[in-house]
C-alpha cells in the first residue's frame, strides 16, 4: 500500500520518523515517500508491459516538479491539462513526445505553446476545439497528432464531481458524433497531410477513482467498436488513450491492483495495432503522500469533541468538496497503533472527534465524528493518502500561506517546496505592473 | 444594489464598459466597483451611527490591499483571522487599534504578531486559547484586550458550511461555559491587571449570509443576558462584537438593507454601556465585484448545451462547494438585456446551459441548466455578485495561474493584482531554500 508505517507506536515514512520531519520543517507539512511513488509507477508499468504502453502520469493529481523529475527519469510520460502543467513537465525534464495535452478548455495561447513544444498528442474534446486546433496548426505550419475524446456513456460509480465519461458531462463528444468529426477531420491513407492535424486517435476517461476494472472493459469495448467502424471507412486510427482513474487505498483494500485492471484491459487491446496510452495519477501518487498537522486546541461543544489543527480545507479540500474519507491518526501513538486505515480501531478510550482547521467556516473539516485517542495541544496528527488531489488543490483562503512539501527517500528528507510567506500572498498586488495578461 | 448595469445591451461597471476591461486586461478577470464598495460601507456606517460602532470590515471575504486601503481611508477597522490577513491590514494602512483578530486556530506566532502589532481586540474561541493567549501576553508583558466568542445556539438558516453559531460547530464556547471562563480569566474592578489579558468583551458570529435580522435579535438577547449575569458577578464587560453575516444580492432583493438589520439591533444595544463592534464583509464586498470570462467552446452532449469558459472553480468555487447561485449573462447583450438577476428572463430563444470551466472534473461548473441566449466562441460573460468569497478562495488547481483583479472608479480602471504567471506557480519549488518554515 505505502511506506507510511507504525513501528512501536511511532509513524515512519520509509526510514524517517514523521515527528522528526514535523520538527525540522514545521506544520502543516506534506510528506512524500519516493519509494511508494516509484513502486506504484513500476506496478502499472509491469502490469501493462505486454501492451508496451506509453504511461502518461497525470500531473493534476500531484504536480511537484521534484516528483515529476523522478517519474521522468523512470521513463514516465505525462498527461498535462494546462499550459502551467506543460511548463512543469518541461522543467522536470520530460520528453515532449511523451506528453499528452488534454483538457476541455484550452486557450489559443496554450495550444500554441503545446504545438511549439511538439507534445506527442493533443486530446481534443469538441468539434469547436478541432477547429481551433486546426487553425493554430495551420498558422504554425505544423501537423500535430490528435486524439478525439469520446464519451463512452459508462457509469464509473464514483463521486458525481469526478464522473467524467457519462453522456451528460462536459467532456468529449458522444460516440455517435465521433464518426461525424472523423468524416470532417479524419485522415485516410495517401492523403496530403500538409498543415493538417493528424487526428488518428481516440481518448477515453471515465472518472476517478474507479475501483472496478469492469467500466474500463465496457468503455474500451465501445471505443474498439468505433475504431472498427472508422477503419472500415478508411480512416487511420493508430492510438487509443484509455485515460486514468485507477483507485488508491484510502481505507485499505478497496482499490484493485494494477495487475487486476491489466487482466481485464490487456486482452482487449493486445492485438489491435494500437499505440496504447495510460494516464494513471491517483493510483501512483495518492498513497505516496501524507499531511502532517499539529493540534492547536481541543474543546467540547455540546456533545462533540473538536480537535482544532493547523491544517485546513486550504491544504485538503477533499472532505468538504467530495465528502472524501482520509484516515487520521496520531503520529506518536504509543500503545494504540492503528491496525488498519479504517474508522474502527480496537482501542479503548477513543472519543468521536471532529478534526477541524483554523478557517472561519464550518466546511473546514478533515474528519467528522472520528474515534480518536486522547489528544493534547502540540500533538502531531497524520492525514493519510494525501498524495493526490491534495496540495494541487490548495488555496490561500483566509490569507494563509500554503504548506511546505518534503520528499523522503529512506533516511533522507529534502524540502521540495518551501513554505509560503506573507510576501508570497501579496506579491501580485504590491507590484501589479504592466497591464498585459500572462 | 451595485454599479454593474446594462445600458442599451452593454454591461458597464460605473462609467467603464466591461468589454473594454476584458480587452485591456484579459480574462478571467475580477472587476471591482469602488463606488459600490464604499456605498455599501457607508450604508452600514449610517444605519448603525446611533451606536457609534467600530466597523471592522471582514478581510476574508475580499482581501485585495488596494480595496482595504480605500476602506481604511473611509474609517473602517478590520476583522482579521490570520497573520496573513493582519499583514494585509497593515499594508493597507489600518490603524492597529481598530483591528479585531478572530479565528478558531491561531498559532503562537500569529498571536505574538498580533500582540506586538497592538491590535484592538483578540477574539478568543476556547479555554485552551485563553491559556495560550495568557501565556504569550505574560511573556511579552502586554495586556491585550480580549473578547470571548460565545455560541448563542441560534440557527441562521444558511448553508451548513457557513453556519457558525450553533452549539455543534467548532466556534466559540457554549453560553453555560462562558461564565466559567470569566470566573477564571475575567477582571473585576480594582484588580491588578499587570501581565493579564483584559477579557472584557463577548463576540458573536452566527453565520453568513443571514438574510433575516431576527437571528441577530435572538443571539444578541442571549449575549445581553449573559452580560447581565457577568456584571452582576462583578466582572467588567465593556465590548460586544456582534459579528457579521449580513446578506448580499445574488438574485436581487433577498438581503435586508443595512437599515433593516439596524432597526432590530440598535434598540437592543443603545443603552447598554457597550462598545459595539460590527464585522460586515459580504454585504459590503459581494455586490462590488464581478468575474468576467470568455466563452472558449460551446457544445452539446445528449440533451445538454455546455458553455465552456475560461473561468473555473479555481476562480469561483462557491457553486461547487456551497451549491451557490451566481447570475451569469453576456456582457454584450444587444436585444436581450437581463431584467433582473434571477434565473428567468423574458427573452425568446434561451437555451438551458451548463456554464463550465476548463478544469478536469465535473465539479467545475459556474451554473447548471441556466437559460442563456445564443453564445459563440469569444463571447464575454459576466458572473455577478463575485466580490465576496470568490478571489479569496481561489486556487491554482490544474496549474492555472490565478486571475487578475481590476478596480474601477468611474471611467478609470487600474490593475490591483496582476495575472499570475507560470513562474509564480513554481517559484517555491525551484528555490525551496532554507529548511525553516515561514
Amino acid at each position: 500500500m505505502d511506506r507510511f508505517e507504525y513501528r512501536d507506536g511511532r509513524l515512519w515514512c520509509e526510514e524517517t520518523p514523521a515527528a522528526t520531519l514535523a520538527e525540522r520543517f514545521g506544520t502543516p507539512l506534506y510528506v512524500y515517500s519516493q519509494d511508494t511513488l516509484l513502486t506504484h509507477y513500476d506496478r502499472v508499468q509491469a502490469a501493462f508491459a505486454e501492451l508496451d504502453p506509453l504511461i502518461c502520469y497525470s500531473i493534476k493529481c500531484c504536480q511537484n516538479i521534484h516528483l515529476l523529475r523522478l517519474l521522468a527519469q523512470r521513463g514516465s510520460g505525462f498527461d498535462v491539462v494546462s499550459g502551467g502543467e506543460l511548463h512543469r513537465a518541461r522543467l522536470a525534464g520530460a520528453e515532449p513526445s511523451r506528453i499528452v495535452f488534454a483538457g476541455v478548455g484550452k486557450t489559443d495561447q496554450e495550444l500554441t505553446e503545446a504545438l511549439q513544444a511538439a507534445v506527442g498528442w493533443l486530446n481534443v474534446e469538441s468539434e469547436s476545439e478541432m477547429e481551433q486546433l486546426s487553425r493554430i496548426a495551420e498558422a504554425l505550419d505544423l501537423q500535430p497528432r490528435a486524439a478525439l475524446r469520446v464519451n463512452p456513456d459508462v457509469d464509473p460509480k464514483t463521486h458525481v464531481y469526478t464522473t467524467t465519461g457519462k453522456r451528460e458531462t462536459k467532456f468529449g463528444v458522444d460516440l455517435e458524433r465521433a464518426a461525424a468529426v472523423f468524416q470532417r477531420y479524419g485522415l485516410r491513407a495517401g492523403q496530403n497531410m500538409r498543415g493538417r492535424v493528424r487526428l488518428t486517435g481516440l481518448h477515453l476517461h471515465i472518472g476517478s477513482p474507479v475501483n472496478d476494472p469492469q467500466p474500463y472493459a465496457e468503455s474500451i469495448g465501445r471505443a474498439l467498436e468505433l475504431i472498427r467502424t472508422l477503419r472500415g471507412s478508411g480512416f487511420m486510427i493508430d492510438t487509443l488513450d484509455v485515460g486514468g482513474g485507477f483507485g488508491a487505498f484510502y481505507v485499505g483494500g478497496e482499490a484493485p491492483a494494477a495487475s487486476e485492471y491489466a487482466r481485464v484491459i490487456v486482452p482487449l487491446l493486445k492485438d489491435q495495432s494500437l499505440r496504447v496510452i495510460l494516464e494513471p495519477g491517483r493510483s501512483i501518487a495518492a498513497n505516496a503522500g501524507i499531511l502532517l498537522t499539529r493540534v492547536l486546541h481541543t474543546k467540547s461543544s455540546g456533545a462533540r469533541r473538536f480537535v482544532i489543527v493547523d491544517a485546513s480545507m486550504n491544504e485538503l479540500i477533499r472532505p468538504a468538496l467530495y465528502d472524501a474519507y482520509h484516515f487520521i491518526w496520531p503520529a506518536e501513538a504509543a500503545g494504540c497503533s492503528p491496525v488498519s486505515r479504517g474508522v474502527q480501531q480496537p482501542h479503548a478510550g477513543l472519543t468521536p472527534s471532529d478534526v477541524v482547521g483554523p478557517i472561519c467556516e464550518s466546511g473546514d473539516f478533515l474528519a467528522k465524528a472520528r474515534p480518536l485517542p486522547g489528544l493534547r495541544r502540540g500533538d502531531l496528527l497524520a492525514v493519510f493518502t494525501a498524495g493526490a488531489y491534495a496540495m494541487t488543490m490548495a488555496s490561500q483562503y483566509n490569507s494563509r500561506p500554503r504548506a511546505a512539501e518534503v520528499l523522503v527517500a529512506g533516511a533522507e528528507a529534502r524540502l521540495v517546496r518551501r513554505r509560503e510567506t506573507y510576501d508570497d500572498l501579496v506579491r501580485a498586488e504590491l507590484e501589479p505592473g504592466a497591464e498585459a495578461g500572462a
